[in-house]
């Protein structure tokens, strides 16, 4: 086969065979096609899309391109939660305890911040001793042990993934629907589970910017999934503002933290309750939604869900402390406030420009190299509706370097706007694909 | 400046200032833009096209990659002419002497075969010693001394193109007009021209396929002269199937004195004849056509074209035995023929299985690093509209390895078709724009 053939039919709208498209991803992965000719490859599938016959053998190749797991020994159905990413998006902490308390085994496997978004691996390692970084018999023996599991990717589960996106990453060829498609699901695919909800996100601080794009990406995703008989629900949820009030590190362990004691912001709580519901009700472990809503929420009144957090950030080497009293987690020396320039209701509270800001401050990653502030990030205080008195705090800022606080407030203040007139809420869940 | 910015507003429609496009081109060529992201916008590109003032300063920073020459102590005009690449195409063998005959100083470079076109430095090295790198000071000193220089491009010049033609070539970039026109462009315009004619090729054998993708090519390439008051004029000639009979090196060659002396096939004479009159024109040595052609003519009737011919020969170190006598050129030691499958009118002469059959028996280069083989080639007895009897030959092939011509007769026998009905010879041709 020739690569340039293979590049040359896609850019000019062609399709490629099943049998192509595992040559490609084999031999990249083996270096046996260069980086700069995968790369035009690469815009080229951005300009001219994937089709369904396509995108299934592109998916498929990645996924076997390493290992699998398999936890079909487990008798506990498996299911896991997958976020396309966003600010303020802690949800995967309070959620994994939550269905895991309710008997489902839960194999969560996270990411890493990168750019605005931040990561749920960068979060729990604010607790420390946490070790993110398993083994394939270490993470099934964790899950067997306790139903759940908080860790990253095993370098050895699809590795084609890794090199196609770092890959996409320096060559402006992220926001592809059937590249994010196919990345996500090979890795969710290869975690030999029964079923795996999707928050797809919506909005200026997520991938996708809008509902129609969310929307396409989700049914995309949920019918990769068809294709391999695992059951896939997508909910598409609002990330035009940052979710819950925290964005940062330690500041969304402790906001997790006291979601499961009881507390918490409403949205957090929502969309958690929203995803949990589906994850019980996917794998069968409850007959409608009124009866996973009530185990859910018994999970924090007999506080099962808090303990079983505490359970598996000891078997994964993490110090409890920091769960009991969240108080010792870190905490950046400095605080700021930026405060309403006007009365009125908030309008705007922009989630990218407030995740760059929090990137800036050094609570996310600028290059993948950089190292993350644990104790840095911004408390957002108001959400877009609310009443607003000119001078009130909109945001709090807990800062380590002056120079990263000052471009990170060039942004902030230009995050918000104030309107004379009431404003309608935005739609926290937008809606589902199943 | 962030080539990941770069690269995304080209993705998506968005133009570069010439500032960014010079940054581009100087820090590729210095090492410091990767691979792997000028792929990716050159992809862009392709996909999305440069508008005029991104295409003058694509242009523009590729001329001042390298050095440029000046001939401006040279009193004659100074004038070379460039072709687009075809199957056949040896004008600028018989081209450059006679124009140079004329008093018109002729500093031509040339390239080299790849892919299925042939290339005018190949075939000039069918002459024993003649040697094609020259470096600038020589370059200057034979045009001095002859008039005419004849050679390839020197390394110190447009080395930006040199870094960008490889790259496209590997990644499924190369057939992008505004890329194309920057490319041919920026190599002529270092050249220190009074005047430059441009003969576009259109149709099966040519980069652009149709008359109006060669005319768009023309007119970018024309404005770009304009740019820089350098007069352009372009030519479309036809390229569906060979100019002249041979197709190869050293019987291409052998045709190219063949026309110096007088004969020669009327298609090349055609093409050469008008290019040579515009040249005559552009730089004033003419009055009109009607001169320019009387004049050319002259070099053929007096000799003098052939006489310069063998200057430049003996002044770049080649042996004028070989043009004195052209049997003595390299020659094939074994030879087939295909015959002509119907009688009727030939239909089909498809430059472009034509061009890679040459290039399957040796005659061209597959890879950049393959030898070509001189003595190899096709002799095209018949234009399309000639009337055929069945069993005539098509074509004559020179051949040395019988695996090699297996792989080429696959091509020939279906590069040529006979209808019943007469057939309207293609016109040679085309149009002009200046």
């Amino acid at each position: 086969m020739s690569i340039i053939e293979l590049i040359e039919r896609k850019r000019d709208g062609g399709r490629l065979t099943p049998d192509e498209i595992r040559w490609i991803i084999t031999e990249y992965t083996a270096d046996r096609i260069p980086d700069y000719q995968m790369a035009s490859l690469l815009m080229a599938v951005f300009k001219e899309g994937l089709d369904g016959t396509e995108l299934a053998a592109w998916t498929d190749a990645m996924l076997h391109s390493g290992d699998t797991l398999d936890f079909s020994d487990l008798e506990a159905p498996k299911v896991d939660k997958h976020s396309t990413g966003g600010v303020g998006d802690k949800v995967s902490i309070p959620l994994g305890p939550m269905v895991a308390a309710c008997g489902v085994a839960v194999p969560m496997m996270s990411g890493r911040g990168l750019g605005h978004t931040g990561g749920t691996l960068d979060k729990l390692e604010t607790i420390p001793g946490f070790r993110t970084a398993l083994d394939p018999p270490e993470f099934k023996a964790i899950l067997e042990q306790t139903g759940l599991v908080l860790a990253g990717q095993s370098e050895t589960l699809v590795p084609a993934d890794r090199r196609i996106y770092a890959l996409r990453d320096a060559t402006g060829t992220v926001p592809s629907i059937p590249l994010i498609a196919s990345s996500i699901m090979s890795k969710k695919l290869a975690e030999g589970l029964d079923a795996l909800v999707l928050d797809v996100k919506s909005g200026r601080g997520a991938f996708m910017k809008d509902f129609d794009g969310a929307r396409a990406l989700a049914q995309t995703m949920v019918d990769i999934g068809r294709t391999y008989g695992t059951t896939v629900t997508a909910i598409i949820t609002d990330m035009s503002q940052p979710l819950g009030r925290e964005v940062g590190n330690a500041n969304e362990m402790a906001e997790s933290v006291e979601a499961l004691k009881g507390g918490g912001p409403k949205d957090l709580l929502d969309v958690t309750f929203r995803l949990g519901e589906e994850m019980l009700l996917m794998v069968g472990a409850v007959a409608d939604d009124a009866e996973a809503r009530h185990r859910l929420e018994e999970t924090i009144t007999s506080g099962s869900a808090f303990e079983k957090l505490v359970e598996v950030a000891v078997a994964q080497g993490g110090d409890p402390a920091v769960l009991e009293n969240t108080a010792l987690l870190a905490r950046a020396p400095e605080a700021s406030v930026v405060p309403a320039p006007a009365s009125g209701y908030l309008s705007r509270a922009d989630a990218l420009a407030i995740g760059v800001a929090a990137t800036r401050l050094g609570a996310g990653r600028e290059h993948k190299e950089d190292d993350i502030d644990p104790g840095v990030g911004i408390t957002v205080m108001a959400k877009v509706g609310d009443p607003i008195e000119r001078g009130e705090p909109l945001a709090r800022v807990a800062w380590t370097d002056r120079g990263r606080l000052d471009r990170a407030l060039t942004l902030l203040e230009s995050a918000f706007a104030v309107s004379e007139e009431p404003v309608e809420p935005p739609k926290l869940i937008q809606g589902e694909v199943r």
